[in-house]
């Protein structure tokens, strides 16, 4: 009802480029006329807005599809892939893995080191670096541009100044690691985020499961440190201060184990990984070498567990009841339609499953645990560097016109 | 962009009533031409809104104004206070109380009665109605009509059956709440609805704190019961079918103490009303004599206290420790702003919330409790039966076309 002047048209327009894209994101490929009806904006609009999005290599034209049985064949229209992505980063204790992303959600490159968080965090920051900087080679020398690089990291962190507040496993307070890791790259890198690695994770969790009409869910990191991302509504819990989430040490244990934190009871002390170690192996049996990578030591687990170990079933039968506790309580504070287990939990689920979904079932209050499905991450310990990728894209997706044309 | 028809038309005329009253609500008293620059609106339709408005009583004419140094003195337009009322009605295990609600949100009913729900739950809804039908009376004898009745009541709802599904405090299991005090009531009665009390008294409580820019909080009641209602972004968080914030049987307690759930270790057998009575007094005390009335039991409690009685200082100790570990795990769970103690923990709150503090201070995992501070409820126990009358009156607000303008 307002008149709009230039500027507004232009905000507008910008606005539009991006509900254009992030609509094909959702929906899939799409004809400009369905564009246009979906949105309810003129075709002609619709038309301009495609042509600048195709010319910045943000969309292309598409195979030719048929409404129906008859009418005009129509061209669709559908997200780029190979011209530009956003670069994922997690930083574990036992390992760093970067996960590059094109627009369509496609893995352009995976790549993981182990690592061991004992280590000096400098020596820590130099080898993630390394493995950034080998990252954006390899898809510059592809022709793919990096819009930027996001960071998945434990604990709790101050997004907006770039630091890890704090984070027990990984002996790390007040860790500035944007401001560590620019250092470390060349002047003309992408920009760096950091983020809480639970987040990203139900970020990419969500991807998965949304097509399928879950928008509630809790994602549960099993690794070291145990942590939850939280979607509501589609969106991610952040709380007031950006540290929702935070699970790893609600007081469950009721032998009341000291804790990395240095506190007593954490659930982290009963579900994480080195309980399940702890739980499974002695000190000196290999699958506890933490110099040894983690995906092969947990292989070595499930060999054990498929031939019957005793110690290995019972180190996962109180892994599962733990798991079931405080999956419990969480279904009862959320009422999600979901919960969906990570990392290592993954990584084990067929050997975790039943029981847990058994104590949750015995434990949550609400009629059939809330119609909440107990699921098992198909991402295993890759959810948080995709989330973590996808984040590097909203910037695209939320203003495509950031992006500039490539030259000519 | 679209041309609008004639049912367009009304439909939007519709939404803008219930977007003037809403604003009303939010910013106070506005005049006519502030209302048109806060909405967007022509100043036109804004005054032909207003007038509708003041038909059906909804808002009326206020002081005059004077927007600055110079210019016209204006008059505001406010919410009518003394014509309609929502009516909120608690059932908890000792009480049942009936609020009656202005738009304003001034109190117009406040009326308790002590109940037992040992008893059948026949003879309970019988006590139930009577007072509804009390109040009712009470309001139309006064010339105020009384535009819904919700029921706010413990445990798990489904609200579109009016249905309470499980409350094991009040020993229900499946009881139509909604079909026995219709039945109860005269076929003239407004309409009924029931929800969890819990989440009623967290919306009566984001009402008191919402003006200081508090709009992310965990209210906790305390009563026989301990439930939570969690305000997100200002909205409540229901969960996927609406059971969230069921934190009374959260495991926390390492003694596993056996609950009235039929579970053992829940928080509620650690910090609940029953808690506090058995820790505080032996059985044939009178302060444990369900019959007599709760707030003089407590004020029974609070001289103890204030004398220095050893037993009591013990007890309340011991329930502030507890409300500190669940606290802090929730802290950790949804980072909020704020907490707000109601039921008994604000009848005591004087005697828990130093204790309590610092266990949550010692507890929570984020710096300074991730910002949250610990607030006691000014509104004691009223918060439920005050959240359900700003229920019963949703309607209005989202809907002021709903209500019909008294006969000239």
């Amino acid at each position: 009802m307002r008149h709009l002047d230039v500027a507004n048209r232009a905000s507008i327009r910008r606005t539009n480029l991006g509900l254009v894209l992030r609509h094909l994101r959702a929906r899939g490929s799409r004809s400009r006329t369905q564009l246009a009806e979906d949105l309810g904006l003129p075709k002609a609009t619709v038309s301009n807005l495609v042509n600048e999005l195709v010319e910045r290599n943000l969309v292309r034209e598409g195979d030719v599809q048929r409404g129906g049985s008859v009418g005009r064949p129509r061209q669709a229209v559908e997200l780029h892939g190979r011209k530009l992505c956003g670069l994922g980063v997690e930083i574990s204790v036992d390992y760093a893995r970067a996960v590059a992303l094109d627009l369509r959600g496609e893995t352009l490159l995976d790549q993981r080191i182990t690592i061991n968080a004992e280590r000096d965090s400098d020596v820590l920051l130099d080898a993630v670096a390394a493995l950034v900087t080998r990252a954006i080679d390899s898809m510059r020398a592809q022709g793919i541009d990096v819009v930027g690089v996001t960071v998945a990291a434990p604990g709790e962190i101050d997004r907006d100044a770039g630091v890890v507040l704090f984070a027990a496993n990984m002996g790390w307070s007040r860790l500035p690691v944007v401001a560590g890791l620019t250092a470390r790259l060349e002047p003309d890198a992408p920009p760096i985020t950091v983020g809480n690695d639970a987040k990203f994770g139900a970020i990419a969790e969500h991807a998965i499961v949304s097509p399928v009409g879950i928008h509630d869910l809790i994602y549960i990191t099993g690794e070291v440190g145990v942590g939850a991302g939280i979607i509501t509504n589609g969106q991610l819990l952040l709380g007031a201060a950006g540290f929702a989430g935070e699970v790893g040490h609600m007081p469950l244990d009721p032998e009341r184990q000291q804790c990395t934190c240095g506190r007593r009871g954490c659930w982290e002390t009963m579900v994480g990984l080195s309980a399940l170690m702890r739980h499974a192996a002695d000190p000196d049996d290999p699958v506890r070498d933490p110099d040894r990578d983690l995906e092969v030591r947990l292989a070595e687990i499930r060999t054990r567990a498929a031939v019957g170990d005793g110690r290995t079933l019972a180190a996962l039968d109180r892994i599962a009841h733990g798991l079931g506790l405080g999956i419990g309580l969480l279904i009862d504070v959320l009422n999600p339609q979901a919960v969906v287990l990570g990392g290592y939990f993954a990584i084990l689920g067929d050997h975790l499953l039943e029981t847990t979904r058994r104590l949750v079932g015995e434990r949550v209050m609400a009629p059939h645990a809330g119609g909440c499905q107990l699921l098992v991450s198909t991402l295993g310990f890759t959810s948080a560097a995709r989330g973590a990728a996808q984040d590097a894209l909203e910037s695209v997706f939320h203003d495509p016109g950031s992006v500039s044309a490539p030259p000519a």
